[in-house]
């Protein structure tokens, strides 16, 4: 059957998190799962875990000055070097699902070319799903998309001043 | 620090697999898991992967017979018995995150009463964290919610006439 592509956006919390439940439920189809992450970088909890889970194998693209800034030409390359990994994935066989975490935030910052992303996305063979991720989606990466859901924020208790907790934001 | 009630709801793709993502982090963080699910039995493929994972006990309340029809005493009870359950894993101090899949849509259908859902989770200790989902949220669930995320479909592959698939799907 021929592979779909998502896209979980929006403002909400819950996209990332969708996408590791995405990724657990393939590896209990014994599916293989790539799962690559732009802009983040780091040991946050769903990466540890991850990490200690069988059929899948995990990839970052994201530079810390970014997250505290604009991006600069080391978050460029990073991200383009990130595709071409991506490609590499998508290409080789070895993945049923392949995970973009944060691609359209890495898009919104034109940190790589949204031509480039859908060149490789198309050009993918027929059976391997894709799973896109980040707020802020381009009504083109829409578009593309076979399943989009928006995320939407109806409240959040950051809004009452409590801050992101280990375990549960990170 | 006080533990959160959040509630993913909406007619969206995405809530179930949130919840098993923040399973993950969670587990990530040293943490540990209940998830519960309502509605829903069976060996679905994302069971089978959170069976093979530590630090999370799983439990499910569904009656085969309510998934293609409408709930009779037989479902009713099932889920009475879940509730009870719920308590136990809440106080038993074994668990940070407690998770209720589908407890929105097991409300919608009266097979628990709403009160008794708010007793148990009022009065379980001040540092869990509960997560809630399913369609169909009323309004005094989003209410009682401290974070809530509508997970809201923006188009659908189903329109394309393709079926649900074992991992990806279920």
């Amino acid at each position: 059957m021929r592979g779909q592509v998502h896209l979980y956006t929006g403002n909400g919390k819950g996209k990332t998190t969708a996408a590791i439940g995405l990724a657990i439920r393939a590896i209990g189809a014994d599916l293989k799962v790539f799962f690559s992450q732009f802009i983040k970088n780091g040991e946050y909890s769903e990466i540890k875990a991850l990490k200690n889970i069988e059929n899948i194998d995990i990839r970052q693209y994201g530079e810390e000055a970014f997250i505290n800034g604009q991006p600069d030409e080391k978050d460029k390359a990073a991200a383009r070097e990130g595709l071409v990994e991506i490609k590499e994935a998508l290409n080789s066989g070895k993945y049923q699902v392949v995970i973009i975490d944060e691609i359209a935030i890495a898009l919104f910052f034109d940190l790589i070319d949204e031509d480039d992303l859908f060149e490789v996305i198309n050009h993918r063979p027929e059976n391997v799903e894709v799973i896109l991720t980040g707020r802020m989606a381009k009504e083109s990466l829409i578009d593309r998309a076979d399943l989009v859901t928006e995320m939407k924020e109806v409240k959040h208790y950051y809004q009452q001043g409590i801050m992101a907790r280990t375990g549960i934001e990170k």
